[in-house]
């Protein structure tokens, strides 16, 4: 992939670069508050990048209130991380099948969350403004004029075979060995999901999730009438390797759904030796896999986490992925490689919606052959990273005593756990009554656990108005914590 | 409606209305083969129109080979309908619940039917040339242009706001008693389907269908685990009402489903009467019924049919629709307006696939404003209307002797019944041999039946490839047939 680097990508990694060595020196108290940041010479010369650069760097680093100028001296630590937040503890549900019965509580809990005006921390969406939006419309609009027959002609799936390759570059640069023609293209990875649920079991099944997990996942196992059980997690590493293997002792469970690489909601991802026992463990009994990969573009560390598929020997991993967080959710385009499941998935996307909107499609194909989208995703990690951190600070400095965050290392969400008494289901009344959206925690569970948690999401950059919710947030917080 | 007509489309109905006249004075004999038509200042008095649009109309019946011009003389017909072929017998299927067993045979069988070069009378797409692709694009750049916020933006269920309006607009200008709000944004007519039988009925309920339907419903009905009870049909008026009475008094039907303007496969049109008699029926059980409403726009008379919802006073009719044979395949953009079950669907669209792609739905409501629909359907109907009476001319002359036809009113497919002999699945294999495709008629009912039938598709402008496609399919059929 370094090879393929263009000479802003380049630039946009050395940049990164410093931004982390200093906030590492700052974390590790190798500086300390009012303490100088070694001068643009020095730290240019020990990371072997331009002065200008550096000056970048450091630039952002102010305008985020973590550094300040002074006069003729040079740049100091203002602030630094305030004391790391503990974790939430690992999880421990019982490994049974359950029967789950939302009904429409969870979309009456999101009705309002959309609204305009409304502050979006329980919404997981990317703000516009992060959006490749001139790339993307410029793509859009050479599309229109070049292939307008395309634009209104059927694409039958599996889908555009311009867009699956390029799909199928980007996992073969990372060392799957996939070919374009094992994608299949979907409406989001919402009905690539669905159609790979219902391919690999039936109704009555029993299917393992984490705990907690995506709660669409949960919905989507109700709709087609099967049941839950629930696996525990760690707040850091993910699903519970020794877990899964006694649950699958105990119950018959036909499929696992893994959310593996910056689980919603908790932001953990599984470690690669995890996730190799964990196939290991399915491979035995020949239980299949469905990953929903769609956070696992937005890293902060320097590599890309591994997919499930990645380790994947026998066929059993279906991932589900799509690009509604990294480059537009109103394309609706997403995909599922179904390894030894593509032929049942296939016939169920015809008969669920058949074709996917042409559009979207040649778009999205012409924006990533454009080589647009690694220099997006560039900036696009680094501004969930600050936001998550700057979320991570607000609610450490206003939250009630008591309260636990998750560290993730990717993505856009925040799991808090509050203090015993707090209801979550409270809250998040209380909150939208100040126009404050939050995602209460029980709706991450078949069973109803998580009173006390909360999702928060970081999509949208940092502003006044945004911390004034999550200080207004703590508030209520606390008085529920009383 | 005819307040807001244009000029051009003003000009089209007067053109198509000298066409229709000619036609008749044809099929009725009042003008046999080498009569002189009236001239053109008599029709154009007859029926108040201008001799330019008397004029037109009689080059275009030239131009079809139907009458031809004689120096300093006038045009003459040169040929006729041949003698009108027999229309198929009303269906006869016993009505009881079946269990559907399609596996993916009918995958296999559309596998090569959409490869370029093959002669596509198997597939029912409107062509490229047919579709206003000019208008389309000028929305499409429009939007890309004006709303690139909204293009990239989620459009929730139940969908863009200003696409509902225009839909519901041309419902309401037909009397139905609709509202904006009253509608669901889906991924084609596909998605409507089968998130409105989810909505209304479970695994192992009975379902009422035409008997032959079009086998994406019985699909449907397949994959949701639910029977099919095949309900007899006329050739020309759809759904016998006594029979489904009969049936509804000896079967517990859950839900009904039908294609009531121009049946696919048959083109048969449910006439008023019998549509308000079978509401009635179904009120007295409380059963919804499921309308398929995809080729209402393409009615042949003035007047487009009436759709269930138009009759509806119980909330029991979800129509579903889309624009994937009027203006765009490949932008599958299709709508349910499922009356009293409203929320439940709204709730599975959500799950099966969340929001619909934005671009395709924003561009479809700007070109609907822009009033060019009306104008195109215009032109369409009348391209459909001769494509069809083309390819039926054409089979009932090359098909073997006993062969019957339906005599669709609107939409562009055809449904052939040939001698007992003929099986249309051994056709198929043949005719695909020779690159031209045709859909078997046993995957148009739940239980295997018409084996000797095929549907052909006119969704293609007529030509010599088509012309010669027919006629070998013909002789086809006729080695068969001894």
């Amino acid at each position: 992939m370094q090879q393929t680097l263009t000479r802003n990508q380049h630039d946009g990694f050395l940049y990164e670069q410093v931004v982390n060595q200093v906030m590492q020196m700052m974390e590790s108290n190798t500086l300390r508050i009012g303490e100088r940041l070694p001068s643009l010479r020095k730290m240019s010369k020990q990371l072997n990048v331009s002065i200008a650069t550096v000056m970048q760097a450091y630039v952002q680093l102010e305008s985020q209130g973590r550094v300040e100028t002074r006069p003729q001296s040079g740049f100091y630590v203002k602030s630094r991380p305030i004391v790391e937040p503990s974790l939430p503890k690992p999880t421990r549900p019982r490994p049974l099948p359950r029967r789950i019965q939302f009904g429409d509580d969870i979309s009456s809990l999101f009705s309002l969350s959309n609204v305009p005006g409304v502050i979006p921390l329980g919404v997981a969406n990317p703000a516009h403004e992060l959006l490749p939006s001139k790339g993307l419309t410029r793509a859009l609009k050479k599309v229109a004029s070049l292939r307008p027959v395309e634009t209104m002609s059927y694409c039958y799936p599996p889908g555009d075979a311009g867009l699956r390759r390029q799909i199928a570059l980007r996992s073969m640069e990372r060392g799957v060995n996939v070919s374009p023609d094992d994608f299949i293209i979907t409406t989001g990875a919402t009905e690539a999901l669905s159609i790979s649920l219902q391919a690999v079991a039936r109704p009555g099944d029993a299917i393992a999730v984490e705990s907690p997990t995506y709660f669409c996942l949960l919905q989507i196992i109700e709709r087609l009438g099967m049941m839950a059980v629930e696996i525990c997690t760690n707040p850091d590493t993910g699903m519970c390797v020794d877990s899964l293997a006694q649950a699958i002792q105990t119950v018959d469970i036909k499929a696992v759904i893994s959310v593996a690489n910056f689980n919603n909601p908790t932001g953990a991802l599984i470690p690669d030796e995890n996730k190799k026992t964990i196939l290991d463990i399915l491979a035995r009994k020949q239980i299949p896999l469905i990953e929903d990969d769609i956070f696992g573009d937005l890293h902060f560390s320097q590599t890309r986490p591994h997919t499930f598929k990645a380790f994947d020997r026998e066929g059993l991993v279906l991932t589900c992925s799509s690009f509604s967080k990294t480059i537009a959710p109103g394309y609706r385009v997403g995909w599922v490689s179904p390894g030894r499941y593509f032929e049942p998935v296939l016939q169920l996307k015809q008969l669920v919606s058949s074709a996917t909107a042409s559009i979207p499609q040649l778009t999205i194909a012409e924006f990533l052959r454009s080589g647009l989208y690694e220099r997006h995703l560039v900036r696009l990690r680094r501004a969930y990273r600050e936001q998550l951190e700057q979320l991570r600070q607000a609610v450490a400095g206003s939250f009630p005593k008591g309260t636990r965050l998750t560290r993730p290392e990717g993505g856009f969400v925040l799991w808090v756990q509050m203090p015993r008494g707090v209801d979550a289901m409270t809250l998040h009344s209380l909150a939208l009554n100040e126009h404050i959206s939050v995602t209460p925690g029980s709706i991450f569970s078949a069973t109803g656990k998580y009173r006390n948690f909360i999702r928060l999401c970081a999509g949208s950059p940092w502003n006044d108005k945004i911390a004034g919710g999550v200080a207004r947030l703590g508030e209520v917080a606390g008085t529920l914590a009383n």
